[in-house]
């Protein structure tokens, strides 16, 4: 099989409150999810404070290794959002007011009789060489320096970065997934799961257990660039259940 | 202020389906809490995915840099949990079938009924050295290896690991936070924010904007192990919001 340069990504969940338990992250899923779609591969997640010097390790290290990195968080106007700060010192680059993104906060604030002060053009702050990202839900933008995305940490804001910039990114090879669940036991199909991943290493083959009123089951998952490799694995997920007594079911939870 | 040692810790979530968005983790957020009852600090975490070297890697870079590491996931019957293979080798220690954890298993499949084979008897699994986490819900336990805990990936059995687990930590210097809500916008309050923040930089002051029915708001936490440093920054923040034209909310969503 010919073994096309995989995209990959990294994403960089940032905010002591993730660490804390306060907030439950949603933008893992959703990023991921998206880029999905794309064929590019979320290899590595982290989620780590506001701390200057390990946002800035992270950036550094994750930038080098993946084709694009995505932040959420910390780009607001307080003194806890220093995301723009660690992203320009990660890179060596300054961190001016940006005459577009000023003049956009500006006619936000004029509209909305919202007081102009330093804190709320601190979110103008945009990295040397950085292109915005439009925030269509408050204005203040986030931005792209090189292969690292900065978006805000609210859902709804980052959803909106991350919808635009999207079509931006480089495609990878599609990966497609089959979902198979049955009524057995993970400890029943695991013998034949595993022969079937050991000849088919190019299929990433997972066994998810789950429970619901109507019982205990499991779901299998094949994943795939390779769609007619899928399509084998499926078939043989499917006949290793009904070989060992077991029932498929209906998908949704 | 004299600094006691703090007691941290790294939280490891493994698992492909978390970085393909098929599963929303929860175990972060719900170890994050039950840790802060200890006054124990999660410094990071990373998500992972089922991939022996950069397990391993990451086991072995954070076990020494972290009071404690508790991982989710990977630790069932099928081809794709490897977790209790990767701690071994993060350890290099062998992960002989434990005598305990069998007898258990062989007792639970026999009063149900269910057949014993290789795959469920790799849940008994345990590396050298490493003592058990009870499964008060399937069994099929965890486990400690020096400051390494592995739990499952499956949230309720995860909780019921975790909780076991947590009488027996160190306890630190618990971290106790106050929450003030109010009616401002982040911009208007980031400025008395600022000089609070820098007139106490032992407490962790943060910023949360948020959006509910009845308007938009903010949610300022304080948070420290000092509960009198604490009392006079939520006086501080309180009359910065007054000062500002502000009116505080009920906290609720």
């Amino acid at each position: 099989m010919v073994q096309e340069r995989a995209i990959t990504a990294a994403v960089v969940l940032i905010g002591n409150e993730l660490l804390s338990g306060r907030t439950q992250d949603t933008n893992l899923s959703y990023i991921a999810k998206g880029l999905v779609t794309k064929g590019i591969r979320v290899v590595e997640s982290r989620v780590i404070p506001d701390d200057h010097d390990h946002i800035v390790t992270v950036i550094n290290e994750l930038r080098k290794k993946y084709t694009y990195v995505f932040t959420t968080g910390g780009i607001g106007p307080t003194h806890d959002d220093i995301t723009a700060d660690c992203v320009a010192d990660a890179f060596s680059v300054n961190l001016p007011i940006h005459p577009e993104a000023k003049q956009l906060l500006l006619n936000y604030f004029d509209k909305r009789g919202i007081e102009v002060n330093d804190d709320r053009l601190r979110m103008a702050r945009i990295p040397d060489g950085a292109s915005l990202i439009d925030n269509p839900v408050s204005i203040a933008p986030g931005f792209r320096l090189h292969n690292v995305f900065v978006f805000a940490g609210v859902p709804k804001i980052m959803q909106a970065m991350f919808e635009n910039v999207l079509p931006t990114l480089e495609t990878g090879e599609v990966i497609n997934s089959v979902s198979i669940r049955c009524n057995l036991g993970e400890g029943t199909i695991a013998s034949p799961l595993r022969a079937i991943q050991a000849d088919y290493p190019n299929v990433d083959i997972g066994s998810y257990p789950g429970n619901t009123e109507r019982g205990y089951f499991v779901t299998v998952v094949a994943r795939s660039t390779n769609e007619s490799l899928l399509k084998a694995v499926a078939e043989r997920v499917t006949q290793a259940i009904l070989d060992k007594g077991g029932t498929l079911t209906d998908l949704p939870e």
